[in-house]
């Protein structure tokens, strides 16, 4: 792994180290989680995010909190932890990964008979999300990177790369992949209003990477897809449901409805974590609606008169039939999603 | 006309005070410009912006042009008058009514056979481009008006309103017709990156204007039309060819592929000084590329990591397909654009 590697999230022993990304690329400085209820607020002001990067942040979250528990009891200390579990899952709620992971760790514990020892197999389990996802998100490298056009060129669309992840990325993981196996192209990357994960960090990623890329405004991409200029599309996912109606950074659906009509692939690559088999499609998806002051200030300066009001739904829905496929770790699912994605969900092996 | 209205251009018998749209919604400073060279480079600078608002400000240009003049003889004022047009005509390439407004002052002026006369006669043509286009706004928007829902609501991008024109505004005033006609709605504007138009001075003539409008980033409209919260949708133009092919502000295309896939009506208001029936089509209409910095910068400040490459194309053409009618002064014209833009721009009366 070469030392240039993109790390958000690191574990010291006692507590997680965050690459704080409220305030990259101006600077590299980390923050120092130690508690659970530290976890909910940077994850709730994104100073961690991407749905991967939430679910891993999330799960040392819980071990934190099993960790600082100080009943005696089994019931008690299910009862706090449970509490504890409920207020991870609500910092954040449209990306699944994050429940997922709060739920995987729970379901650990309640199955673990000796209450002493729950807090060390947590953090054991936490540590494994933790691998496992850098781990996926290669596969899904390595499943997708035949996806990638040589000579081409690539849409991408906010911040789908390591540092959403454990690392090596879901969307931008692919994009690597098909670089690092000899193919050679362009990628244009939007800069994601409001939050501007394009311009702050997946333009840095692409740098530290050496791989070529150009910035556009979000409403650039479709004058670029109509000239030709784009071969196809990857972003990432914050939730999927059993039909492959994909929940993802507001804007999205914009890119999938602009790439149907210009006749150009759209993908998405996500863990099987974002999978959401308990929803038929993406109607129930509940979309984060986040502070005005992201849209009408920006790094503290206004940007829009005293007073305006603005809304800022977080993430939008793209209808399955707008999707191409969907790379998951397990193989790159194609329509009908329904049949593909259960596959995927419940083989977890290759479809 | 109300003390509220807003004037982004004014003669003072010597100069052209413009309001810099720059510095808006901060703060309302009066920039002069005394000499056509000076206009040339507020246009360019976008201190003034919107087409319409652009061909008032080279009819003056041109007049000022033809009044520093020094040198006596017709042959010699006229080859220095048409390379100050030229000058004058290059400062932005999209916008068509740039271009008209230049070509419609020197053919007056080469039509004139009494050269010490020209430049008090430019002058006076300036003043009545200037006085016809405020008055052919309010003509559109009573036009326009019936085709605004009671109850509904109104999307619109960029700035069409009073300050991109003499004062009404063109899809703003056509908003505003429908508001002041007793009509009740909600208008949702994009910001409108990178020179946030939508932010800065739309919100800004809505809250002047005290119609309730939400500001969105641009990629949030796809979402709203989905979720049955856009009634229509309502720009500005910058070129309009023969066939109703529309040049735009970046991201109307998107807007308008969005509409149509959610059945959403997509209306362009523009005078006729638009069209441009010399193109048969938008396939040869110039894109503005604007500097990388406007998209890695705001306000100064970067927002991308340093050495980022950016392209910044400053509008798109949208296919008339997408389109389902084009306010102008001369009524709404409506597909086949050919025949309805031909009527429009040949009769100049009701079509």
């Amino acid at each position: 792994m070469s030392e240039n590697e993109i790390r958000p999230i690191k574990w010291s022993g006692e507590n997680l180290e965050l690459l704080d990304q409220t305030r990259l690329p101006r600077e590299e400085v980390t923050v120092t989680v130690g508690t659970y209820q530290q976890a909910v607020v940077a994850i709730r002001d994104m100073q961690v995010r991407g749905a991967p990067a939430i679910g891993v942040t999330a799960a040392y979250a819980v071990a934190m909190a099993a960790r600082d528990i100080e009943v005696n009891g089994r019931q008690e200390f299910m009862a706090q932890l449970e509490a504890a579990a409920c207020e991870i899952a609500a910092a954040r709620p449209t990306a699944v990964n994050l429940q997922w992971a709060v739920r995987r760790m729970v379901d650990l514990a309640s199955a673990d008979g000796d209450v002493d020892g729950i807090p060390g197999r947590l953090l054991d389990e936490a540590k494994r999300i933790h691998l496992e996802d850098e781990q996926i998100n290669r596969r899904m490298g390595d499943y997708g990177k035949d996806l990638i056009p040589d000579g081409g060129s690539v849409l991408t669309h906010c911040n789908a790369g390591a540092l959403a992840t454990a690392g090596f990325g879901t969307a931008i993981g692919v994009i690597r992949a098909g670089w690092e196996d000899g193919k050679r192209f362009q990628v244009f990357n939007t800069e994601t209003r409001p939050f501007l994960q394009g311009a702050r960090l997946t333009a840095w990623e692409f740098q530290k990477l050496g791989i070529p890329s150009k910035l556009i405004v979000d409403s650039a991409a479709g004058l670029l897809m109509r000239q030709g200029k784009i071969n196809c599309i990857i972003t990432g996912a914050d939730r999927i449901a059993a039909n492959g109606d994909t929940a993802n950074k507001i804007g999205t659906y914009s890119l999938a409805v602009l790439a149907k009509e210009n006749r150009i692939p759209f993908y998405i690559a996500a863990p099987i974590s974002t999978i959401d088999l308990s929803l038929p499609d993406g109607d129930q998806i509940q979309i984060e609606e986040r502070p005005e002051e992201e849209v009408t200030h920006l790094q503290g300066v206004a940007i829009a008169p005293e007073g305006v009001q603005a809304i800022n739904p977080a993430f939008d829905v793209t209808p399955n039939g707008y999707v191409s496929a969907i790379i998951t770790e397990a193989g790159v699912a194609r329509p009908p999603f329904l049949e593909s994605l259960n596959l995927a969900v419940v083989g977890s092996t290759h479809i």
